[in-house]
C-alpha cells in the first residue's frame, strides 16, 4: 500500500495559464474557424472598450493574411488611449488581471483573460510571441515581443524599443497557428459585419485573404456615453459579498457603510432596518460584521420596498443608432427597432434588452448557394455572439416564440435579420468563452417581449405587403379585363374607338381601386364597367337596344 | 478624452479563486439540484482516487441532511490514504494545487479545482468553513476548519487540532447554500448508483435525508491495479510541448532527451529520424532546440512507422468487474458487455470504450410516475457524466445509432441501460465542469461503433425473446384448440376418455413444438391432431365412419 507522504510528494502548485493551456476550448480556441473568429473578437472587443474608456470615435482595422500550414497572420489595430508601456507586458501578457474584473459596470470584456489568452495561443501554437505597439498620445511609442510564461502566467517582453513618434493607439499583431480564415456564418467577416451592425459610431475596416476588403463606415458621429461604474443595489447583493464588502470597508459604522456602497440606502431606509433588526447593533464597525447578521440583512433587504436600481449605468446602443447601422448595412425593406424600459434579474442587476427586426434587402443569411434564410444574431454589450448558440437565452426564448402567429412561418425562408443586444453590468455567461447567456427566467421573458413587440410590427408589414400583393394581382386582372372588354364593346357598338373606351374604363378602375378595391371584387367592377359602356354608348347610341 | 493613465490606475491582478467565484457555473454551481451534486461528486471523486493511489478497496460514506433555507449538510468519508497534515490546506483550500494536474497518468480528478471549488462555495453560501478530519494510519489525527482567501488564493485554516488516533482516511464535512436534495435523474442518489456502477471494487453508501439509506456493496474485492504515469507518445505530441519538455529538460543530448521522455523512441528510430532530418544537429542539448526545428521534427514523427502507445496506463473496470455491477446493482434479464481494444486520438493519446447494455430488471430509468424508459449513463474513467449530455460525445454516438434496426424502436419506453465508460489518460472535456466529452472524430465513431457491438446481441436477444413469444403464443392458442378438440372427439366417437385423448394431442403439439413448431401452421397441427384421434379412435372403433 502506498502511503500519504509517498503519493503527496508529487504535490505541485499550476498558474492560471498552465490551466487555461491544459483547456483552451474553454477561451474559445476550439476548431480552426473559431480559433481565429476568437482572436478577432478579443482584440476588438478590447479596442471597442478602450476607446468608449477614452471618449474616442473608434477607427479599428482588422488585417488577416493566410500563411502556410493552416497559420494565420492577425493584424488589429486602434486609435484608442493606448497603454501605459510599463503595464503592456501585464494587460497583454498575464491572465486574471485588468482593469475590468472588479468594477461594476458595462463593458464588452469582462475578465482579463482574452488577449493573453490569444498571446498563449500564439505561442503555443506558432512559438511566437505576439507584436505590440503602443503610443499613449504623448509623443512616445513604445514596442516589444510579447509571450506568456505558462508556468508562472507572468509577460516576458522582449526586443523592447522606446522612441519618438506621434501616434496613439494600440497595434496587436500575431502569427496562429491551427487557425483557418472562413467566410461563413462562423467566420471573421461576418463576426465584423455583426459588430459594425452594434456598434453604428466605430468605423471598421477589414482585409482579409486574398486582398479581399469591406469597410463598414461610422453610420454615427455620437460617441456612445462613457460607461459609469455604479454600486450595487441591496437586492441584488448575496450575503457573502456584503460580509466581504465590509470587511474590507473603512468606513467607521455599519451605516455609513451601506449608504456610501450601495445605491438606494438612504438614512431613512438605514432607520427602517435598524426596526427591522431590533437587536442588532446597526452602528458598529464593518469588519465586525457576523455573517449570521449579514444574513440576516440580507433576509431583511428583502422584506423593504426599495427604488429599482439605477439603470444609469445601463449603455444601449439606442433605438436610433440601430436603425442607422441596419440601414447602412442591411438596408431592409422595413425595419422596427424595439424601444424597452430597463429591468432588474436576480433581484438587484439592472439590464435591459434591444431588439430589432430587419426584413428584405441584404437582411437574413445566405448560405453558399446563395439560399436565404431568417437570422438571429445575438450581442452582449454589443460583442457578437457567434457560438454556442444552442445554450443561450437568446436563442431560447427565439425558439420560444410562434413566428407563425406573425407571418413569418417560413422564417427559415425569408430575407430577415433579428437582432437581439442583451445590455448589464453584469452578462451571466455560461461559459468563459463568452459566447451565450444563461437562461434565467426574468431574462428570457424580456428578451421574449422584446422580439414579440418587434414581430408584431414586422407582421403589419407583411400583412400590408400581402395586402399590396394582392391588390396589385388584381388590378392586373381586371386591367386584362378591361383591354379585352374595351375592344369587344368597341367592336360590338361599333361606335367609339376602343383607346378610349378603355381610357374610361382605366380611370375608373383606378378610381375604385384608390377607393375602395379591397372590398371590390372583379365582377362589381366588371359590372361597373359595363354600365359605364352602356352610359357612352348610350350617349352616342346604340346597336344594342 | 480620458487618457492612457487614468484609465490604467484601476489595473488590478486577480486570484484564480475569484474568477471562479464569479463564474462559479464553470465549476457546476449553477442551480440548486446540481450544486449538491457537484459537491458529492468532487469529494467521492477525490476519494476514489485516493483509495486507489493507496491501493486500498475504497469504503465511502456520504450522508446528506437538509437543512432550513435551502442548505445541506454533507459529510464524506473514506478509508483512503489520507492527507498530511500540512498539505491539507493547500489539497483542499487552494485552486490549481495538487498532485494530478502535470502527471500523465489515468485519473477521476484532472486539475485541482473540485474540492477547493466546494470551500469556496461553502464559503459563500453560508458564510462557513468546512470541517477537515484526516489521519494517514500512523496513530495521528488532525483535524481542522478550512476556508480559502478568495482574494489570494491561498488556504485559511483554523481551530488545528493534532492528537492521538487509530483512522486512516478522510472526512470531509461542510454546510453548503442554494443547494437542494432531488431524487431525480440528477440528484445525488442517481449520481451515487451510477458511481457504483462503474466501481464494484467499491462499497458506498449512501443516507439522505429523512433517514432514508442505501448501501450499495462491493461486488468485487479486486482492487483495480494503479494508474501509472506514462510517457507521451511521439505522435501525440504538439510542437509547443515538445519545446517546453526540451527546455525543461536535464537530459545532455536531444537524442538521449528523446529516448528517456517518449514512449517507442529507440535508437534505431533516433537513426531514422537522423536521416529524414539531414541538416539538423540532434545531438545539440535540449535546451537549444528551436522552434522550427522542433516543428521540423514533429513533422518527421508523423512520417515515421511507430508502436502504437502503450496502452499499459489505460485502467478500464473490465468486462466481468461490469458483469458483476450491472447484476449487483440492475439485476437485468439480459446483458451484454463489449470487449474493445484501446484506440488512439490526436495520434498518440490511447483511450478504450468500455459499453455494455442492460435490459429488464431495474435497467432504464423511471420518472416520477413510474414510467420506463432507455437510459444512456455516461462515464469518464468511471466518473458519472450527469449533466450537459446534448453537448457530450457519447450522446451523439448513441444519437447517430439507428435503434429501430436493432429492435429497439421504442427505446424511450424500455428497459434498457446503455452503459458507456470513457478511459483516458486525458479525457477532453469540454468544460471545467467536467461533464461531456468534446466530439472529437476518432473518439465518436469508438464510442459508436463499442454502442453497436452491444446493440447486435441486444437484438439477438430481443429476437429471440420475441420468438419465443411468439412461439408461446402459438403454443397457448394451439392447446386452448386441443382441449376442445379432445372434448369434442371424445363426444362425437363416444369412445375414449377426453382426458386421455387430450393427454395424447398434448404430446404430440409439445413434440412438435420442439421440433418445428415455428414452421407448423395451427392448421398443420390441427390437421395431425385429427389424424392421430383418427388413429386413436380407429384403434377402439369409431361410429363415424
Amino acid at each position: 500500500m502506498a502511503n500519504a507522504d509517498t503519493i503527496f510528494k508529487q504535490f505541485r502548485e499550476h498558474s492560471v495559464a498552465e490551466f487555461f493551456r491544459k483547456n483552451r476550448q474553454m477561451l474559445g480556441f476550439a476548431g480552426k474557424t473559431r480559433s481565429l473568429t476568437t482572436i478577432v473578437h478579443e482584440y476588438v472587443t478590447n479596442s471597442l472598450d478602450a476607446c468608449e474608456e477614452g471618449v474616442i470615435l473608434p477607427d479599428i482595422e482588422v488585417k488577416i493574411e493566410e500563411l502556410e500550414g493552416d497559420r494565420c497572420r492577425v493584424v488589429v489595430s486602434d486609435n484608442g488611449p493606448g497603454i501605459p508601456p510599463k503595464l503592456v507586458g501585464k494587460a497583454l501578457g498575464m491572465m486574471l488581471a485588468g482593469t475590468k474584473f472588479h468594477r461594476y459596470m458595462q463593458q464588452r470584456g469582462q475578465q482579463g483573460i482574452g488577449a493573453t489568452g490569444c498571446t498563449m495561443f500564439a505561442q503555443i501554437t506558432t512559438g511566437k510571441p505576439v507584436h505590440i505597439k503602443t503610443g499613449t498620445g504623448t509623443g512616445k511609442i513604445y514596442e516589444c515581443d510579447l509571450a506568456v510564461d505558462l508556468k508562472t502566467n507572468r509577460p516576458v517582453p522582449a526586443n523592447e524599443k522606446n522612441y519618438d513618434g506621434d501616434f496613439r493607439g494600440l497595434v496587436v499583431e500575431g502569427e496562429f497557428g491551427e487557425a483557418k480564415y472562413d467566410k461563413g456564418e462562423y467566420g471573421v467577416s461576418e463576426y465584423i459585419k455583426r459588430t459594425a451592425l452594434a456598434n453604428p459610431h466605430a468605423q471598421i475596416s477589414f482585409t482579409g485573404p486574398g486582398a479581399e476588403k469591406v469597410v463598414f463606415p461610422r453610420a454615427s458621429d455620437k460617441i456612445p456615453p462613457k460607461a459609469e461604474e455604479i454600486l450595487p443595489h441591496p437586492l441584488g447583493i448575496s450575503t457573502h459579498e456584503l460580509v466581504d464588502m465590509a470587511h474590507h470597508s473603512e468606513d467607521r459604522k455599519l451605516t455609513s457603510f451601506l449608504t456610501n456602497n450601495f445605491s438606494r440606502v438612504s438614512s431613512a431606509k438605514i432607520e427602517e432596518l435598524r426596526s427591522l433588526m431590533p437587536n442588532f447593533d446597526i452602528d458598529k464597525k464593518p469588519g465586525e460584521l457576523q455573517w449570521a447578521e449579514a444574513e440576516e440583512m440580507t433576509k431583511a433587504f428583502q422584506k423593504m420596498k426599495w427604488i429599482s436600481p439605477s439603470t444609469d449605468a445601463l449603455r444601449p446602443i439606442g433605438k436610433d443608432q440601430i436603425e442607422k447601422a441596419l440601414l447602412n448595412i442591411l438596408n431592409p425593406e422595413f425595419m422596427y427597432v424595439g424601444d424597452r424600459r430597463p429591468k432588474v434579474f436576480r433581484g438587484g442587476v439592472p439590464f435591459m434588452v434591444e431588439a430589432a427586426i430587419a426584413h428584405g434587402g441584404n437582411s437574413g443569411r445566405r448560405t453558399a448557394e446563395g439560399a436565404v434564410g431568417g437570422s438571429i444574431i445575438r450581442y452582449a454589450n454589443r460583442a457578437p455572439l457567434l457560438f454556442d448558440a444552442g445554450g443561450c437565452a437568446i436563442t431560447e426564448a427565439a425558439n420560444a416564440i410562434d413566428w407563425n402567429r406573425y407571418e413569418m412561418r417560413d422564417f427559415d425562408a425569408m430575407p430577415i435579420t433579428v437582432f437581439v443586444n442583451f445590455v448589464s453590468v453584469h452578462v451571466p455567461y455560461t461559459g468563459a468563452g463568452k459566447q451565450a447567456i444563461s437562461d434565467e427566467d426574468e431574462i428570457l421573458d424580456e428578451i421574449k417581449l422584446a422580439v414579440m413587440e418587434c414581430c408584431r410590427e414586422v407582421q403589419l408589414h407583411l400583412r400590408g405587403k400581402a395586402r399590396v400583393g394582392e391588390r396589385e394581382a388584381k388590378k392586373k386582372a381586371i386591367m386584362r379585363y378591361v383591354e379585352q372588354l374595351a375592344k369587344d364593346l368597341a367592336e360590338l357598338s361599333g361606335k367609339g374607338k376602343a383607346e378610349d373606351i378603355q381610357k374610361k374604363l382605366v380611370e375608373l378602375v383606378e378610381g375604385k381601386y384608390k377607393k375602395h378595391i379591397e372590398e371590390a371584387s372583379l365582377e362589381e367592377i366588371a359590372g361597373e364597367a359595363a354600365a359605364a359602356e352602356h352610359a357612352a354608348s348610350g350617349e352616342n347610341g346604340s346597336d344594342e337596344e
